[in-house]
């Protein structure tokens, strides 16, 4: 650090994202991204967009989030969209979080969350999950609180139903409920038809998983119309111009290919189904996944092990040396025969103990 | 406003861009976008970067920082790039300032310092302009604060000197001066050669006007390392994949072009010096312009009828109605023939007065 750096950042710990080698071939199952290449269309209007770039993107981004309006049956006020979920999760603590009302999120949840509180000056509570690593909701009824929370959660893959969001929401009429729904489309259930009820409720979502785009960076929100307002006061205080006219156009093209992104989602059910099943056969504690990874621990290694005897077999998976989940590592789901070598791998490690 | 918003954000008063109209053709003069298209090499780069998104973005974005690193002769931890140059001058008034480092800048300057400042709850003060425009850089000796001074300055377009920038770093041996280069390459002298002798300098450029990327959205900053590596704790906090794929490639293709780039600069300038002759001869105040837009007043009309009546025939300029220039207008520099009809279309607006 430099000797200008002022006091805030001096106490701030930053996020550490998965690794993204560049200098090996790696069975890549460590940052939770698609197998599947994006759709054709979002591919051909991005490099259509490549050409104009002279030209300032559109602030409004309106083709997009007409778009998307249409295709979550939303009014076009009702959505916002922004650099990766990342910038929408940020915006949500700036907007709907201070010195005054603090964040509460669980215990074992996406890292980035305290990352935002510490760095926007906001304080939080965390709250534990219970011992099967399931979120207690009644830990976030009338709390007073702007909460977070990833559903279906992250690292463990376990989603709460709507039913159990709707309860939430009752029992904070003052405060705003953000539901984090980076994966919710391999299974989980979308709290976006409760925000024509509900007016303290977000909704984020990601293009980076289910649809292929996470080197775009797009992610979305939807909420109350007010919310979202709030959410655009920050984004023209921060970034008027924050999604660029190439992620703009792509994001477009691949919401017009909704066959192709659910066709993609039901293969990764489908492996993900199977790798459950085949670590589960090795001995292994799986969770109830529905997101596209897995959460997963062996008595027969320690998780750091695991990690790094995958890596040494080519196999890049992620390992989080934090408090109750160290034993476990985090699994991304990609194709059937990159699970395939998984599995073969994990059973060759196992003979080896 | 909605009811849940936080005390911070209900004070604030976003940033206005200019316009960026989708619904008819104008001849586009008001947001200093260049005229020419990006590099072949960058479209080309772009374009096949849209066929990986599938993966997260290099967080490093090792490929692009090193070739800005060998093209401005510094090295590479000298070097971060960001989603447009507003985010890392954002990334500076978070790291650099806090309530007791206040900020200090030009009451005319880009319109966005105050913002930054208000958003992140960091107090600010501005220093006025001489009267012909021109910045006294005594203003700027030993306050203590941090300081923030675009150059060439907008909407002015006066450039200071290096040697007058050596002189502002000089006397701030205990406090970081931002030197915001957005318009450093139509003519002005960048501070980049000074970052190795001074430590609290930092530098920001932008791949959106000579580079012809502004829908790519690409800033950088180049400073000492230790500035450079607080920068990136802010990152980290905020965004790893700040900037994606596709504009990572755009960039790293546009700098392989420098050739293109040096041409469309002196043809902006040519452009520029016709502009600037044209609009005097027709009784204009026009001030000397290092940028690629000049700054400009007519006694025969006020500012805002000015630009009413220009984008009535289809041009758009950019008006501000602040204290002090609001007789003014300002004109990014287009192509030759672009010019030609806005001084065309003054000349008759003149002649109907």
């Amino acid at each position: 650090m430099s000797r200008y750096q002022g006091a805030r950042l001096s106490t701030l710990s930053p996020y550490t994202p998965g690794e993204q080698p560049r200098d090996a071939k790696y069975v890549k199952l460590n940052t939770n991204e698609s197998p599947f290449e994006p759709s054709e269309k979002a591919q051909k209007l991005a490099a259509e967009a490549a050409g104009r770039l002279q030209l300032y993107s559109d602030p409004t981004c309106r083709v997009l989030v007409d778009k998307l309006a249409e295709v979550y049956g939303v009014d076009a006020d009702e959505v916002i969209v922004t650099n990766g979920s990342d910038e929408v999760l940020d915006f949500a603590f700036q907007a709907f979080c201070d010195e005054d009302v603090s964040a509460r999120f669980p215990d074992i949840t996406y890292g980035f969350y305290p990352v935002f509180a510490a760095r926007n000056g906001i304080p939080y509570e965390t709250v534990a999950l219970r011992d099967d690593f399931t979120i207690d909701i009644e830990q976030y009824f009338g709390v007073g609180k702007t909460i977070f929370i990833a559903n279906p959660n992250a690292p463990t893959g376990i989603a709460l139903s709507r039913d159990e969001i709707e309860q939430i929401l009752i029992h904070n009429k003052d405060n705003v409920v953000v539901i984090d729904e980076a994966y919710v489309d391999f299974g989980g259930e979308s709290a976006v038809p409760l925000i024509k009820k509900y007016d303290n409720l977000l909704v984020t979502q990601t293009f980076s998983k289910s649809r292929s785009l996470a080197g775009g960076r797009l992610g979305f929100g939807i909420g109350n119309r007010e919310l979202i307002a709030d959410l655009h006061t920050v984004r023209y205080s921060t970034n008027p111009y924050n999604v660029n006219s190439m992620t703009a156009a792509a994001g477009y093209g691949v919401l017009c290919d909704e066959d192709y992104t659910r066709a993609n989602c039901r293969t990764i059910i489908e492996n993900r189904d199977y790798t459950t099943a085949a670590l589960r056969e090795l001995g292994f504690r799986v969770l109830d996944s529905k997101a596209n990874f897995v959460f997963a621990t062996t008595p027969a290694m320690h998780g750091a092990d695991l990690y790094a005897a995958l890596k040494q077999n080519g196999i890049l998976v992620r390992h989080f040396d934090s408090p109750r989940i160290s034993d476990f590592v985090r699994i991304s789901i990609g194709t059937r025969e990159q699970m395939q070598t998984l599995v073969d791998v994990v059973e060759k490690l196992l003979t080896e103990v």
